[in-house]
This record gives structure tokens, sequence and C-alpha cells, in this order.
């Protein structure tokens, strides 16, 4: 197979969200034609209209469970006809939360998607995929930090398990097609244009209250104690190019963190302080350490892999909270809008 | 939760297949109610017929892609309310050879086919599940025997990822709604009722040339060296039982196979000799070791796990390979039949 670093047209799905629009950024800045299709559901025309007058950017509204839709957008550019040589697949649910009461959710947009993903990038001869997975797939792991060969886990999620699934039929195509994949296992991801997870909560939570003149309460779904890794989106995206530049297997699969991990409590005094609330502010947690049915109390992924190409995250998680904390601050915006449409 | 020594009620998907329809027997001699749920694309009439008379026997036409019929298959006996106990989910598409020109059957028959079966146990509060999972979701893995904890596998083929994603949904809902598992990942099963796989090939191959005259050749898809590891069905059936009966976790995984493995080329002399054919035949090697995309070399699956509970297999590769000769022998009315619809 070729290397990357002269990739010219690609397919972003879900390039309106968090990471495929920063993607997106990334892509153009490098001089690559990039194709976004998202179906706009979690994804916002803000976070892409600042591209609309590039001519190396298009965008088209089409939904990954639609196969139909999905087979035409992977061979056009507006009105014509258009080979892409990567797809970097990102559209997905994200949601573990709600997978309790929406139990096939996953199984649609993540599990369904995917599989329409790759029959879309077989019927145009895309022989290239980049995929979004997630440490989620370790369900609850007993190795700390968790390598990319741990054992064998136990599902804990629909998320989890529809990712997993999305990973292994990437692998299977590779196998069956001479595909070739770069799949990275994300922790949580910080930074600009961060839309959800629980710093998004617990901002969301202090503005409602601000604003209803309440006394703020920052208010834990778990105990506080659970521990957990977070990356900043600039690192993410630099990591997922790196691994895609420096990696030529069949099948690359790459955890993608940091070498750190935060206590729950602390990411939420971080929080407080950055807000200049610290006075003002009282905590309440909840009884157990999982936050939901799902959750894994603790997350620290093993990134040597990818570090030993050369690869190194930049920014810490307190920085990456604090950027995620002016973000928010400077965007309300983003606060007004129900993220999870039917949630 | 209680243990189920005591059954009283089970469903069966694919309760009319292979290994299906010997659990129903089974099930059936213990005292257990036993509805079979089956589309009959694979399963046989033939192979319950002989139970329809039992009081304690029904089956019902039904596909687990039709989540409406499903539902109500799961909460009723003829036309009758029943709650009932347990799922054994055995309904599913086997054939990883065809993934390739059929990549999507996996997902349908095997992923969502799971979902539905799961969302139909949901809505009429059946909170246990037995499924048949395979060795092939560890794809082509680098411990032997392979143990349930293996590094995590990258899949090789659609097959084994969509039983893979069943095995996480399995889970996934055992975490969720307080449900319980045992999943069983096989090796090849061999026996009475065996319908399809390597040794059915070589008998229908053999019967189909000794039928046209033609001088006998045993043709393999692969150099003949790969190594195999096959398990009896009765041994299948009280391995299953056994785990069900011993282990009483949430989610109970265990490898089901012997402590041999075989080279598929001593296989087919195996049965050419049992068919006193060895004078006749002659023996043509394909030229790779993996005799179709997906296929691993080498299958010998680690069965200390249920072994410490109590179970031992009593049947040996070499007898399981004969006692398949002899049913396939006295019942050439299996080799008439197309056994997978659309390949």
């Amino acid at each position: 197979m070729q290397d990357n670093t002269h990739v010219k047209n690609v397919i972003i799905t879900g390039g309106a969200g968090f990471i495929g629009s920063h993607m997106a950024d990334f892509l153009l800045a490098k001089g690559v034609r990039v194709k976004v299709v998202d179906n706009f559901s979690t994804g916002k025309m803000r976070f892409i209209e600042h591209n609309l007058q590039n001519p190396m950017f298009s965008y088209e509204t089409a939904d990954i469970k639609d196969q139909e839709a999905l087979t035409k957008a992977f061979c056009t550019w507006g009105v014509e006809k258009q080979h892409y040589d990567i797809v970097f697949h990102f559209a997905a649910n994200a949601d573990v939360k709600g997978n309790v009461t929406n139990p096939t959710k996953c199984l649609h947009e993540n599990g369904i998607g995917t599989s329409n993903v790759l029959e879309a990038m077989r019927a145009n001869n895309i022989k290239k995929i980049v995929f979004s997975s997630t440490g989620s797939i370790y369900g609850e792991p007993e190795v700390f930090p968790t390598p990319e060969d741990a054992p064998f886990p136990i599902q804990t999620s629909m998320y989890g398990a529809s990712k997993a699934y999305g990973e292994g039929l990437i692998s299977a195509y590779c196998e069956a097609y001479g595909m070739q994949s770069w799949i990275y296992r994300f922790v949580s991801i910080l930074g600009e244009r961060y839309t959800h997870g629980v710093v998004f909560s617990f901002y969301q939570q202090l503005m409602l209250q601000q604003q209803n003149n309440e006394s703020l309460q920052m208010i834990f779904l778990s105990d506080g104690t659970p521990r957990k890794s977070f990356l900043y989106v600039g690192d993410c995206i630099s990591g997922i190019w790196h691994g895609v530049t420096h990696a030529n297997n069949n099948v690359n699969i790459f955890n993608l963190g940091t070498d750190e991990e935060i206590v729950v409590r602390e990411l939420g005094e971080i929080l407080v302080h950055e807000l200049r609330l610290q006075d003002n502010v009282t905590y309440q947690f909840g009884k157990t350490q999982r936050g939901w049915i799902g959750d894994s109390p603790f997350i620290r992924l093993d990134i040597r892999k990818l570090q030993s190409l050369g690869w190194q995250p930049r920014c810490s998680i307190r920085d990456a909270i604090k950027k995620t904390a002016h973000y928010l601050r400077d965007n309300s915006w983003v606060l007004g809008e129900k993220y999870f449409r039917d949630t």
C-alpha cells in the first residue's frame, strides 16, 4: 500500500461533529480536498461554516443508515463524479448513557452504519478507512494502562459492543477485500467544539443554576472517585494523522490518550476554579463508583504503541479542561442546543 | 440467580438445526418443555419430526430477523400464553466461506438477529440466554490452545465479527437489564445431523463422483496442513448443559472443544478409510494453508475453564469423524438438499 502523506481526496463521515470538523480543518490546511458527509443530528453547521467558501471543501447531508444515499455521496463532489482515497468514518452515536433506554440505537448507527460505510466504499472502490473507536471496548479491564492487546474483554455497554463490532467488520473487510484500516481507541476527547460529556454536563448545570439564581451545585452521577483519562482534540487529530502516515499494516489499531489520568472530582474542581466559582459551588456525589450502567470507573489506555512511532500528546488533561471551559464560556450557544435528539 | 437444574420452559432458536435439535432432544429427555423457533432456512423438519407427538414439544416457524414475530413467539405455546425461563439462541448464519460474496448476511442474521432475540426477551421478561458463539472470534490467535481471555483479537471474517458482536450485545444486556448468559465458543461440531462443513463437503464430493462413475478425488481447499479441532455433538450438548448448571456468574463464557487437534489431511484419510475407499481415492490439495478468506489455519481452544467445573468430552475426534461418516452414509437424503439457500 502507498503511504498517505500525499492523500488528495477524503470523505469524513460525521465531519460536522466535534472530532470530524477538526479533522476537516486539519486536512484542509494540508491542501487535502475534503467532503463532509453528515446527517446533522448531532453535527453542527457552525462547526463547518468557516469552510463553506473554500473550494477544497464540500459537504452533503446524508445519513450513514441510508445505504443508497451513502453510496452516492461517496462518489460525488457536488454534481461531479469523484474518486476518494480515504474515508474518515467518525459518524456514530456516542451516547453511552442513553443505551439503556434506547438499546438498539447503537446497533443502527454504529453497527449497521459502519456496515453501510464499508459497502459504500466497496461499491466505489475506496480502499482505506480511518475509524473512531473507543476505550469503552475494553469493558472493565484488569490491566492498566490498558494495551491494545489486553485480554479479550467482556462488553459492558451496547456502545462498546457496537464499536467493537465496527472494528471487527472493518478488519474482516480488510481481510476479504484488500482494504486497509487505521482504528483508534479514544479516551474522552476535550477541547474546542466539545458538546457533550462530563465537562459539558457540569458546565451546563452550573450555567443553568446561575441563570435561575439557584445556589450552585456540581452534581456527580458517580461518587467522584472514578479515574479517567482525557485527550485534547488537537492531540487527537495529530495522533490520528501520525498513525495514518506512519503505520502501513492492513489493520492498524492504536489507543489514543495521554500518559495521565484524573479523578473525576478533581476534574470538577479544575472546571470550577477556571470559572472562578470556587467560593460558590458545593459538590454533591452519587452513591456508587459507576455513574451509569456501562460506565467504567477506571480508564487509562496504554499509548506506547503510537508513541513508539514518534507521536506525543502535548496538552495536559488540566490544560484540556481549561481550554474546554474557555470554549464553552465563549460559545454559550452550544449550551442551548439539545445534544441528543431523542434523550 | 437461581440455578438451572430445574428449568421448566425453554425456547430454542434454530431448534430445527444441527445443534439446536440435539439440544431439544436432550432437554425433552430431562422433562423440560421445549419450544423450537426456526425459519427452516437451514433447519430441517426431519430433525424434529420425532418430537411432534410429544406434548412437551412445540415449534413455530419464525425468523429471528422479524422482531414482531419473535416477540410473539417468545410468549406463546400454541395459542396459549407462556412464560419461558431460558432462550437457547442457536439460530445463525454459519457460513464463513460465503461471507466474501455476501458480506452483510452475518450482520442481518447474527448481529440484528441477536439484537432482536434480546429485545424479544426483554419484552417478555426472559432473563437467561445461552448463546452459540465460535472459536472464529479469536481470528488468527497467537496463543495455543487459545484461552477465553486470549489477547483482544483482530477479526478475520464477517462471521467472527458478527458472533463477537452477539457476545458483546448479550454481555451489555446482562449489565443493563440484569440478564444472565452462558456463551460457548465452539470448535467445529461433528456427529448425527451434521449437514455442512469440511467432512460433509468431502463426503458429498465422493458420493457425487461415485454416482457419476468418475474417479474418486478428495479435493482440499487448503494445502491439507491446517490443524483444527472438532467436537462430537453429544459432547457439545453435555458441555453446554454442564456450564448452564454449574456456572452462575452474570456472564459465563466457555470454550467448547476437545484436548485434541487433527491435521485436515488426516481427517480426510480417516473418512476415506471409514468409507472403505482407501484404495480408490486420490488427494488433491490447494496451494495455500488458508482454504478460504477468513479461514484460520490452526484452531485449538483451551477448554480447561469448563473442565475445571467437572465437564469432560468423551468422544475422540477420530470417533466423531467415524460417527459422522456413518450418519451421512445412513442418511443420504441430507446430501440432496442444498444447505445454504443462496450460495
